[in-house]
């Protein structure tokens, strides 16, 4: 495959989308979809969508669309799902529990540790991963090849455990705390701010509201 | 308050943290900022975020820049977060206990039941809120005024409870299913999909190794 250009985030963040609605086409068995359909389905238009994908190379053929388990393996791997990345929790708390027993198998994640510094949790398992004590990652870190940090502690131990996740070699960090990381260049951060989420929520609700 | 027109919602999207921002600054005991200072915080230009807090009315003076907590309280009012909102929790799996557990008294939102199709989890108590057969939803929502319907059910049922909700008053949906909802105009969702951020991230790890 090409090396990727500048592709701008937005176009990025509506690829996830395009994978979930081909793997919906290819469960109710569609075959092929034209960009006009795919992009009544996902909201999108027409000209967006041959846009989008064109950033990736040449997808689809004119006159017949694209056939669907194609586009759908191509999109895969354009994301890397079809690569394997070890990952570890840190922060056992609601979120963390939570995330840990999600099933990300789907994306290729493999969650390998679960670190709390709470030493009610420690000793405790979920799924089948005992949580470990929250100094020992450091180690568990040198010791294992880890490509994913998943940071569910409060928003004041966040940064410190970022700092140590990067000097593990963590090159991707998935953030559930409320707080902006500094992160060296190499390194990739991916925010869920939930409170931030609500808030955004709040606010179309109440200028709702207000418009009346 | 003036009616907001259309403001965009990248802007939205970014009150809540300047919020977050403000919050930690009144906790260092900082009563006033300029908006570079902001700026070089929140990792904005200066000049976007006098843009920004422009578009909702004359904020800070020049020379001075802002009373930090005189515009975290005009933040937190545009936010609608000064009012009241009731919310239940569809759902109460990992997701959604999770969500139970989480604080969002701050957000002024409060939670008042949780429901759930699993007979083994209906009359466990999460926070002092029993959970309660979702087939109960209906009636329930005729009863009490619900301002926000999270929903936490797998993909397949989120549609259908969705329609619930609007049905029974609900006008904003937290939607934590992986699926796009349909909903009316006057309906606000606000979606927080976790397998999209994640393939997001995978996505800017594999793009990263690939340009090495």
């Amino acid at each position: 495959m090409e090396k990727k250009k500048n592709i701008s985030m937005a176009v990025i963040k509506r690829l996830p989308k395009y994978h979930r609605y081909l793997n919906e086409l290819m469960k109710n068995d569609v075959d092929r979809i034209s960009s006009k359909e795919l992009g009544e389905k996902i909201g999108f238009t027409a000209s967006q969508i041959r846009q989008d994908l064109n950033c990736f190379g040449d997808f689809g053929q004119q006159g017949y669309g694209y056939n669907v388990r194609e586009l759908y393996n191509q999109i895969s791997s354009i994301l890397g799902l079809s690569q394997k990345y070890n990952t570890v929790i840190v922060g056992a708390g609601n979120i963390g529990q939570a995330i840990a027993n999600y099933k990300f198998d789907k994306q290729g994640v493999n969650l390998v540790g679960i670190f709390d510094a709470n030493p009610k949790l420690v000793g405790l398992k979920i799924r089948d991963i005992e949580i470990s004590e929250i100094d020992t990652l450091k180690s568990f870190l040198s010791k294992n090849k880890i490509d994913i940090g998943i940071i569910c502690v409060p928003r004041i131990n966040a940064q410190k455990v970022c700092d140590e996740m990067v000097e593990g070699g963590v090159k991707g960090i998935w953030n559930f705390a409320p707080v902006d990381l500094s992160v060296p260049e190499d390194v990739r951060v991916e925010n869920v701010h939930l409170s931030e989420s609500l808030m955004t929520l709040i606010y179309l609700l109440h200028s709702n509201e207000e418009q009346k």
